[in-house]
């Protein structure tokens, strides 16, 4: 059993030029503020001006790299990235970045997002006899960079982007440069700033940037290549952005860290004005607004604010957990012992409780969460959801599972509130939720509408894949 | 540098009898439950009735149990044990419970505490010709179980604890029954509660006993020793309490999980109540009140609640540290790298800023972290701490580090409001503290008074002991 | 199943001390080269005259240490054990040296061997209040030195020797000091020798201190004390030899490596000579001898110098074997699949071959082995055993298995003979083996013969204790 | 320093065709008895008709494989390797097999030996845009397999093995059978043989097939390709063996097990009569023969039979030895502290001895070895070797070194004898060496005579490679 119900996103990633040689350590400190987009693999490459250095392995940062091997990684350009294993899969060998060696000298690549069209490319490649060894697309990414054409790494970079659909913000590496790089549609954050004593970083948050002091902080466009290298930064409008932009709305609603900022809105000032929304549209007469925490809490602050509601802490979250292989047998189970979650009985007993949280995704936790405010003699519960109803599976890098199995995906509002448990279930409307970010567009809606940016192909071809090699 | 400037506390513990075959899988959940309390070595020992089977190591508890080791762990009583180290210290060896066979039996200890007079304890074996193996109390504890008077457990435990100067609480194993029990003075928590489907359990916090399904929790008295067995529950005053009781303040102020019930009062609710007395105190003009996640997150709620000044978040809390070996360089530092905190600009920007937070120790984070918050643009930055200021050593089981190193020991408040550069700074007051925890007496106040509950002896002689094993 | 069939002693020990401090990586060489005396734990203590300080482990030497962990564990005294583990016993805590804090400072003892009246010290200690954490009679020597009387370490250590029955090596460490003995009847080797540059070495074998570099090396004298510190090599007879000695004569048929000088006499001659006494005894026409290696090459040498039948390599051993968890299912043994041996088939193929062994234990892996010579075209095999059939357990310190299970202890040799599958078979006659050993007496003979030169008591009161605690 | 002074071979390969399911199992008991032949890195891929599986690591075969690890490599077909590493490169990346997917579908290949056109073949592949993510050129002929031309695997295989120059057994897995070949010059050993119950295996040597119970076993041909499948064992002489044939020679030498057969005559044998025709050559005057252990014992004993003068053990070798990481510092060697042999003294003292050994590269370990028999009283040292002078590099799989560290690609033989202290030095001459084999040709003679059968490509090509990724 999943311990949270939570869609999960696949990658962070960071790249940095600086002059002096300690950017594997800085790339480290960056690799561990981005630490919560993935935490089953991460990697670093450095490149000395002439060779590659490449370690990556599954586990957390601060497991996979010691002060050893950090100091085996010298050079002045370097790119992190740190994933989220798809279950089963061999993630050692899916582990990022990709490094190769080509006719243009060494290329590491590392990536956030997925590429719709991977597993034609993927055969077109087999096709022109070249062989692949593992089932990522990042290595599709990288081995046609060893074939594309073009003078420059720029160039080729460019070209092997107009082959490319899907999400993806990048990041690549060569002898003497580090590139950075958004998908046109701009799906997944990549922003860059100034570091403190010369040199340039980019990252998947600017909360990263932040941790490495940066200054002069802005987003990458989408479409665009910006180059970090001992001469300048240099910015290229690559591809011209599509016309129908489409980021992803999660990095405001659960993924990014609130002191990230993306699209120059604070993460943390739109999970509020969610809540604020959320309050708005739902009007619940109630005694206490409590959050699921952590990423509801903003929300739940906001939520109080326009509704007048008082906010307090109904839950204590066991800081450990998540990484246990242990779990409750059955017999614990029907015994009542709750792992993730106490509650805090005095804001809860005899109440009539506001439970905000981000999302519902399959819906099997919402309701134990409940029952536990329940048995501590919560009068009513009423849920409160910062985002419409998940109702199809996300093609562009965020695992939802099989779509069959989203709860919303066949069933209606009332049949969930009643399948939780719930006295009533209150998802934020897309509209709400679009005023809470403010702007009506520019974001990828799928999940809730089924409607994409870009045709998805079918992914059973990728199934048969996997069967090849493991 | 350490990476928290916080007392650090030494243990949690749990014992558990249940009349089916989980007891080990049930302890091991319970001590999840009170990881925060100790995350260097942890233990389990188990009695299937003949033997008593214990398995303990360095790490966290995740870490350290596989689903085989609990399998190997069968039985119907167990007691578990989570720790603290002391820096430098061989915990390994010093990891509990500790085991041992005596004449009556195996018997194995694990405690919560720290006995003044264990330096003479200590010398008293050894001059009776008993060897010991380790630098732990816990252990003497242990052996002075194999030559007590008695006819039963219980007596020889009354026996032991007469000798015994100082806070524990402590739970011992035998090959047929658990026995939990405090000390005369209340220094630390122990409580106990109902197994939903029978049997017992007995942990430092309320909140474990929620984990594991509990009703009908109470807290053990001072001086009581509680029997868990398959007949009854069975409960005596085996000391009367001490007139003057000592329990430790910090349990509400820092150690505790909010969900923890402390001498019948909610940990959460106080913590609110400190910071509506730390705002009735200090009286501060202000834009903002943040609190430094996590624990002072309900004082900030309450010193809102109470000023009327708006709560909001102020720092992003990196949930990974505390974990990583690798520190940024001093030259790495200089550039700005911060780990731990990153700062939510929009809402310090500008803006007169209260941080709350829980203590000062040695007053080397606090600096750093006011410097975050200025450097996001805050106007001023007011400090207000939950209790008064920590002069004095705890020799009661609580690592504050060397006397000479707590920056309150001797400087003043300004002195040291000037050494952090806060633009004030606030300690809540002996009486505002003890009006929030809603008792005027009966708690410990050594570390802000220098005055003790029991007279401490010279702890020279147990640098001493250090030398002769490690 | 076994992979060899062979009595398993306990351990190697080592003890040193010198006037550099480089002692540590010294115990460390020394342990090295009596790694075949036990593969299971190992450990090393040193004293740096004030501090004792201990790391063991589960696991080879070279495993266990690290240049870190001894460069921890500085000093001028030190001492070391490696040792066999009992399967299914909690090995990391059986691990030697034992390292107590006494009121005589620290003492740390390791010892090879075994206390036949270990079971009633046992219940003496616990009757007097004391309590014991281990199951191995090394924790109850060093506990009883921890209240011996005596004023000096030596004089303890005599006082203690008084009540110890059966057979123990010993080494044992204090502040000042390294202590080495045996027991008057001289069960276990144990020698004394001049480092190169000052100061001594005690250990096992002669090998590990050539390995070491050392000269002037003698036996330590059954009963005998020798006390290693920075004065002097002072010796001391605690105690008088037993009239009748009681060497283990398994030193020379199998435990001790060839280079090893035991009771005066070389190891690897004393093979020669016991392959040469078979000879004469067991008159076979034969075209080859071909010993299982590696212990039975001298013996062959022997053999084939005695009898003029060509001495040559018949098998080849899996060097790595040993050190393998995986083997073969039911249906791949069958198949044939042999881990161990292979056949050299141009050497016995249409031969009539003398197969020399050290011993038959179980009588499990002999069969096979025939089998594989017979498979490689063999036209007869005769198996020559170059000591008596082992009938009777051990009780110092070689571990047989059950009694019931030795293959000699219910069976004659025809019928050995016909359960292996020889042509014929022939063990050495005690005379034959003591006339290789060039001494009638001063051995012990029980394992052949039943008689034993201490009473041995009933061991089933071990088992009791094993199950009080593990 | 190097603990042993030897050249050093690349690898063992095991291929298995089985018609039940337990070819992973059969395949690490295979690896197992080729682990003398490379103890770095290790790997298993296994086919179960649809997907291939791949497990490989750097360690021993028991260090990298449990049961739960081979329990997952399901399927009827297998191939395994187990190889040396290249001193700081990284050999996680170089482990073999390599596996890849192509337009023919999954390709699994692992080989012993070396290409002398690989940086051609590397570059062709770049240019053709092929990235390639490792130094090896196994990478380089799975990555040719996956752009071939021909219908079936065989014919690409054919066409393939056309560019490649050099030494290569190589072993191939697909879908649905394991390919078995050698390059035309038959550098590498590589035989076939059949599995007692059905199905048949490839391994790099003799014992391998016998350790699995196999019979009818036969080399497999220079230019042969031979196919396990669940048909037939399928023959096909894909290129014509080259007229002059370049058996690597020390295969007898020193590389091979004993009970290994190479080119139809067994190794122990031909090392017999390499002891043999340096006992005509040299005529020494001495009292005993004794071998380094263990390669030289072989030609120990038939240089005593052909000499008379008696054979016997000088020195005990640690078994342990090569596995540490912890070496004796110069002041402790300057001690005499010798970790990898002891001698047995009363078989050299006051002895002319003649010791013989394989080989000597480096020269740096044979000093010291000649030292320990002076020391044990040795009248005279005499050293034989059983092979001439090694002057020159191999570029086939053996890694010598640098050539100019070749003790006699400068020194005359009166020189190293000088260099080693020894009283007469004698090299096998080539005639002598080709005796014992019992061809005159046949064999590579590249590190003896220079000459090679194949011309060799200058190798500074691979260094600059290296220099681009790792």
């Amino acid at each position: 059993m999943p311990l949270m119900d939570r869609p999960r996103e696949e990658c962070g990633i960071i790249g940095i030029y600086a002059p002096e040689e300690e950017v594997a350590r800085m790339t480290y400190f960056g690799l561990f503020a981005l630490q919560h987009r993935g935490q089953e693999a991460a990697g670093i490459a450095v490149s000395d001006g002439n060779t590659v250095h490449l370690h990556k392995d599954v586990g957390l940062v601060n497991q996979i790299f010691t002060p050893e091997i950090l100091s085996g990684l010298s050079g002045r350009f370097a790119i992190g990235h740190t994933r989220y294993s798809t279950t089963g899969s061999p993630v050692a060998r899916n582990a990022q970045p990709f490094l190769i060696e080509t006719m243009y000298g060494p290329v590491a690549l590392a990536h956030n997002g997925n590429l719709v069209n991977s597993v034609q490319l993927r055969q077109d490649l087999l096709q022109e006899g070249v062989g692949l060894s593992s089932s990522s697309d990042t290595e599709v990414m990288t081995m046609m960079m060893a074939r594309a054409e073009g003078q420059t790494t720029g160039e080729r970079l460019k070209s092997c982007m107009r082959s490319w659909k899907g999400a993806y913000s990048l990041i690549l590496l060569t002898r003497e440069g580090v590139y950075a790089a958004r998908d046109p549609w701009g799906y997944r954050p990549l922003c860059i700033g100034l570091l403190p004593n010369g040199g340039y970083a980019a990252a998947s948050e600017t909360g990263a940037l932040h941790t490495l002091g940066c200054s002069a902080i802005r987003e990458i466009n989408p479409g665009e290549i910006v180059t970090l290298s001992d001469k300048a930064l240099v910015v290229h409008q690559a591809l011209q952005p599509e016309k129908v932009q489409a980021r992803c709305v999660f990095e405001f609603i659960y993924f990014a860290r609130p002191d990230h900022v993306w699209d120059n809105r604070s993460v943390h000032s739109v999970r509020q004005k969610l809540g604020q929304e959320l309050a708005r549209e739902s009007e619940i007469e109630a005694d206490v607004i409590i959050p699921v925490p952590d990423s509801s809490v903003p929300a739940a602050i906001g939520y109080s604010l326009q509704s007048g509601i008082p906010y307090n802490d109904g839950f204590v979250k066991n800081r450990y957990v998540g990484r246990t292989f242990i779990e409750p047998t059955n017999s614990l189970r029907k015994r009542g012992v709750a792992l993730k979650f106490n509650v805090i009985n005095e804001n809860v007993l005899g109440k009539r409780v506001i439970m905000i949280d981000d999302s519902i995704v399959r819906g099997n936790t919402t309701g134990p969460i409940i029952k536990l405010l329940r048995n501590a003699g919560a009068e009513q519960v009423h849920v409160c959801i910062t985002c419409p109803p998940i109702k199809y599976s996300c093609y562009m890098g965020v695992d939802m599972g099989p779509q069959e199995n989203l709860i919303a995906h066949h069933r209606s509002v009332e049949e969930i509130c009643g399948y939780i448990g719930a006295d009533s279930l209150h998802y934020l409307s897309l509209e709400g939720m679009m005023r809470a970010v403010g702007r009506q567009e520019g974001y990828c809606q799928g999940c809730f509408t089924g409607r994409y940016a870009i045709d998805v192909v079918d992914d059973s071809a990728k199934t048969g894949f996997e069967q090849a090699i493991s």
